[in-house]
């Protein structure tokens, strides 16, 4: 059951649904014609049929180990990360001026998307070199630039995220590490984090860490944290690897899925650091790196529900077993009402998703070309729901891929479960998915609703024009939309964040639901109402849709009666 | 974080919600009162905490194996079982006449349910002779029953049913195992059978399989089949375990989960067995313990739920991060908005699935007792519902539960991860939750509605009566009733049994939820509106209960647009 990369759908959607003519439109990405993205996706396509897919199972049975200190990458990871540096797939939206492609985010997203469903152990890799390098390209001195982006880009370099301790998850605030000037310009790192994807391998030159810390004068929580750049291995004169720097990887953990990918715990032990954007504002220039990962993690989620939905359907046109319902149907349980709904909601919900990843990425290249406030706002309201919903629908279409396997499910030689156990980090790393609805719910709304607003109208604009021919499609989208707008103005009346927070996860999920409507409806309006796009909008729109009546119940009950509940009450 | 039974919390439900003193109000169970009930539950709830929960997290590091043809189980289970069968628990509701203690159905389901909790792969075993056991007291021969009977209730030996084969799982009637008379009474079984739970172990005297398989002149198809027992040491003389028979552990399976329990492919090579019922009926026998296991599978799903559940919030109430967002809280992660929500879900739903697991046994044993067919037809109703509502509630809580723990969730040293795995299966084994789905509106709606329409009349019942004084509770599920009412006779109108199986899954879940916020509602009131109980069913009915309408919508939508996407299209 090989992965096949889904180029052409990528095509209908840049093409039909978030109108990437409008990223080509502008003279930063005029060379992003049709004809080039196409090229580029085709390329980029095979390198994951062909190259990455046949790793996946690799990770998961031969997990990364740590080996006296050293860590060894499962077998023929080297070669498959090899193929992404070759390929220059590590970075195609990084700067030409360090090797980069300059490609729009948009295309970034597609290709991400692929390489994740072909082996998502590996694809964390560079996600988190894609990261550093903008975190790099918009923070740095040109100094650092200059020595650094061109290895990253390249692949010859990896890049880590060190955020989190042992006692700072989602508070990032109450880090403890440390960071002290040694007198030449550089800084002393010290301190224990946790959970560093990708901590070390045995096939990049060298792993350049983000490191947050706090300099000696830093106040506590948020506002004392700067951001250092500590390579495992300090740059020469010439800006080749030289002596091994202070730090080392303690230990491994022992994970639900993702085994490929080596999580490390991380010990600095006052290793050479460079201060990165300007003391004690670590924060503003991790969150650079954490809104690119934020979608580059929906991203995540996606692929591996495309892999799992994949997989089920090969699966399923496969087994034979019992009669066939319907007359001149395939003969297997694809044909069964059940199994058809599964495999169709998996496939209408990856739409709703990655229309709403690309249409996110397609407001950061606005934003890019053009500078406009808001395109800027579009994108920063759209992140945390492609966040959120792209890697609940990794979660959820691959459950629902599990099932479609029957017993076969249950067995981990079919690869079905694995999607299920790789992709369950997603919702968890980059802020949880309750953190990204936080973010929703309380800064996304601080412009008073003006971002949501512009979506709703524009939703209600389509769905408006579509009404004469589609009515069916278009009336309930509106119909949610105008739903969605009186919860959005439910959230704006409650001053009390805690109002909002006790019903934000609902409210995102409901939000993309309406989104995800929108986009059918787009592609439907696209095919003139007869094709596969349309029928699937049909089938979301009618089914799938209408869960935002109840989710939106949910996300305007306010907080008073959680907290009615006390934890006694909880435990009882 | 041990485990604790929630003993009391069966109190209040017997007492309350599904009205165990009709149960002990019969001859049959008059023995059954409150304090003998309670007793039980105490004294198995403590067997549970001390002896099972410790052994749960071998079982998962230290799977079952098999070695040279014998299966060596998980360090510990060989005491764990002997607690269990020493302490009567293997089959509490089996007839006294065998040595069973003849206590209602609901007890065995929170018994069960416990177990569940403490150590699903370990449980799994007895749930499997409790199956058997019913099938043999219904169909087997007075000389079966005596020999075997005594020996499976006690626990000394065990039992398994031998159902699927590669070709034939949820099609049974597609099965290729054989039978051949020997000419003594007794026939020559041959073919394999995979996915055996618990297909061998070694910690009882023998293995009693159940084996489903075609007599020399069975029909094809399901009309066939012939039900055999098949032990794996054949009796002696004296009853005791004599030669082995002709079969044999061909290969335990590697699973995404529940790896103390050995999942085997068991090849039956001429060996001898009994025939159970007649000829050619073996599916009648089988659905007999298929719907005790049904029911009993739904509880495993409700005790990992409420084993996820107790883990979460202890972990929730350690974990500090950020400040407290309320005044006089815990200082814990448990004071946040959506953790706190995450917590509550999963109590509340925890809740509704045990009342409707509840209420199914209360409706098995009032059938049992008086033999009235509203009491059967109710108990086959709410079977199915409880089966997939039950499991659908483990799948979903822990996976929450592995939110709550936010990074550590994804580290398998928690825990947390291994109550979704294991939890998994349940709702594909015993019928997957989409052939529960399908039994519902097609083979429990044959009666025209009836048993459907009680429910819903009973519910709207206890909603008028509590409409003065808590309208804000009983309005909600009032209107839910009236709208799940209106799907049921969709269904009913549709004579192309396709067109229900479409919107099935849905439809279950629907008629889950209406259940839920019946059996809150009827704490609530039990509570006169005030207690952790009301503000648990505030919570459900306002936040969850509204999940009805968008599931209702999609239930009903019929199968057009579902093949209006050819296989092709899907792809595409």
């Amino acid at each position: 059951m090989p992965y096949r990369a889904p180029v052409e759908e990528y095509r209908f959607l840049f093409d039909h649904v978030v109108r990437m003519d409008q990223v080509s439109g502008t003279d930063r990405f005029a060379e992003a014609t049709p004809d080039m993205t196409s090229a580029i996706l085709s390329e980029a396509g095979r390198m994951c049929e062909e190259v990455l897919y046949p790793l996946q199972r690799n990770g998961d049975l031969h997990p990364a180990r740590l080996e006296n200190g050293v860590v060894r990458t499962s077998p023929g990871f080297t070669d498959g990360y090899r193929a992404i540096a070759d390929g220059g797939w590590v970075s195609i939206s990084a700067d030409p001026e360090h090797g980069g492609m300059g490609l729009p985010m948009a295309v970034t997203t597609a290709v991400n998307e692929m390489m994740a469903a072909a082996c998502l152990s590996l694809q964390l890799n560079p996600l988190m070199t894609q990261g550093q390098i903008e975190a790099l390209e918009h923070h740095a001195s040109d100094e650092i630039k200059a020595l650094y982006l061109p290895k990253l880009v390249s692949g010859e370099w990896s890049g880590t995220m060190n955020l989190t301790e042992a006692q700072a998850g989602s508070d990032v605030g109450a880090l403890r590490s440390k960071a002290e000037p040694n007198g030449d310009g550089t800084y002393a790192v010290t301190g224990q984090k946790i959970y560093i994807s990708w901590g070390d391998n045995d096939f990049t030159g060298n792993v350049c860490h983000l490191v947050l810390a706090r300099l000696p004068d830093g106040v506590e929580g948020t506002k004392g944290i700067s951001l250092f750049l500590v390579p495992k291995y300090i740059p020469d004169t010439e800006g080749n690897p030289g002596v091994a720097n202070s730090l080392n990887v303690v230990s491994l953990e022992h994970k639900l899925g993702l085994h490929g990918s080596p999580t490390a715990v991380m010990q600095f032990d006052g290793a050479t650091g460079w201060l990165i954007g300007h003391e004690h504002d670590g924060m503003r220039a991790m969150f650079t790196m954490m809104n690119n990962a934020r979608l580059g993690v929906g991203g995540q989620g996606i692929g591996a529900a495309e892999g799992a939905y994949q997989h089920a359907l090969a699966y399923a046109l496969e087994r034979k077993q019992g009669r066939g319902p319907v007359e001149g149907g395939t003969g297997t349980i694809a044909d069964h009402a059940d199994v058809r709904r599964m495999l169709t909601t998996m496939k209408a919900d990856i739409f709703a998703a990655r229309s709403i990843a690309l249409a996110c990425a397609v407001a950061i290249d606005m934003q890019n070309a053009t500078g406009g406030d808001d395109w800027a706002a579009r994108a920063a309201f759209l992140t945390p729901i492609a966040k959120a919903f792209g890697t609940e629908t990794g979660i959820e279409v691959s459950n629902m891929g599990i099932q479609v396997h029957g017993g076969m499910g249950f067995i981990e030689e079919t690869g079905a479960a694995q999607y299920n156990r790789d992709v369950r980090v997603t919702a968890i790393y980059e802020g949880t998915n309750g953190i990204q609805s936080m973010d929703l719910v309380a800064r996304k709304l601080m412009d008073g609703g003006e971002a949501a607003n512009a979506l709703l109208d524009e939703i209600e604009a389509q769905a408006e024009t579509a009404r004469h021919d589609f009515p069916e499609l278009a009336e309930p989208v509106w119909q949610a939309s105008e739903t969605l707008r009186e919860a959005v103005e439910w959230m704006l009346e409650q001053s009390d964040m805690n109002q909002r927070f006790a019903g934000s996860v609902p409210f995102l999920k409901a939000f993309a639901r309406v989104l995800g409507g929108h986009f059918h409806l787009s592609a439907a309006i696209a095919e003139k109402g007869s094709g596969p796009h349309s029928k699937l909008a049909r089938f979301y729109i009618e089914r799938l849709l209408p869960e935002h009546m109840g989710l939106l119940a949910h996300a305007t009950a306010g907080a008073e009666d959680l907290y009615a509940l006390s934890v006694e009450d909880l435990g009882a």
